[in-house]
């Protein structure tokens, strides 16, 4: 039997992460079978379940890998001094996440808003799922409190700002951005900046004790 | 036959919205049949058929209910002068839903955060519910964008910055964070609020042309 190299090996891995995510962003977890996802990545069962043992690892890893990318875009922005304010950083999730899961659906669509969507809903009855990703989404508020920590360094919040709340904020934004995507069609991240740049210019409340 | 007030009427109307929201949430629109709801509100076909035809009013008739509600929120605070900052104004519009919306699950958890996934979730297959929701949602944004109008006319915000991508940026805020509520669990407004204040009181972005 010839050698496989690891290349090969990440590039069929990938290709069946991709086929998953489009056939559970189309139809949802629940009423994705393992043969939908066969016929969507055109491969035998020995070739898929060489790398997966069934739907539950493959959903485990959808949401590691994209858990994984947010996480990423925050700890890199938290090494820069000072790291890239919400408007620019947030799209910059977004775009990066872009870049993970290209993937498309039948209408044009850009596939992760729906998946977001189904995995959400699976979540609700799935504990396994549920506890991936919430362990997943722990390192991503960690990861954004660091840029929080950056920000303070460069003067450019209150010292005495609270670090995950504003984590948990900005990760809302996103997460509700998303929501609306899949819900109500295609929006640009410009309006996500626009908005955050609005936002940002208001300044403290006045009210505040 | 007695005559009905309309008091009782729109009393009997909001505990079978109540209880179908209940199972919404519990099992998804698509698992819940009309027999569970029946079972739920603890009433006859008869009663609950006067009221609803069916699974789709019932889900129609929540999401309008859901969408007027927060729309009022945003249309109120829009007449006061300055209307309230978003720190005050998102956990404002959190409470009002919960008093609109008061269930709770077996576990104690609010209702609503899991029924909007699931309503989400439900969108994605479902024309009718989705022409529904873009209708709804389209409101609260102008609703949203007036508040933006009344910042501007205060004086809190530039007369430049963009009311409707701020309008959409603040409700992805509140999608996400009831989001997060459901898929991580309960979850304080405060975080919202103390969020917000970190934010705002970052300024303009200094990397802005």
């Amino acid at each position: 039997m010839a050698r496989v190299s690891q290349e090969h090996l990440d590039a069929r891995r990938r290709q069946i992460l991709e086929g998953a995510a489009l056939c559970f962003a189309r139809n949802g977890f629940h009423a994705t079978s393992m043969q939908d996802v066969l016929k969507e990545v055109d491969l035998s069962a020995g070739a898929v379940y060489r790398y997966y043992s069934g739907k539950e690892e493959l959903i485990g890893a959808i949401v590691v890998e994209v858990l994984e990318t947010v996480r990423d875009t925050y700890e890199r922005a938290a090494l820069e001094s000072p790291p890239p304010l919400p408007d620019v950083l947030i799209p910059r999730a977004l775009a990066q996440l872009r870049e993970v899961k290209p993937g498309r659906l039948d209408n044009g669509e850009w596939v992760f808003p729906r998946l977001m969507i189904q995995v959400w809903s699976e979540t609700l009855r799935n504990d396994q799922l549920s506890a991936l990703m919430t362990a997943g989404y722990d390192k991503v508020r960690v990861a954004w409190a660091k840029v929080v920590e950056g920000y303070k360094a460069a003067g450019l919040m209150h010292e005495d700002a609270d670090a995950d709340a504003m984590a948990r904020t900005m990760i809302a934004l996103a997460q509700g951005f998303a929501a609306q995507m899949a819900v109500f069609g295609a929006a640009s991240p410009e309006i996500l900046r626009d908005g955050l740049r609005a936002l940002m210019s208001m300044g403290e409340s006045p009210a505040r004790p």
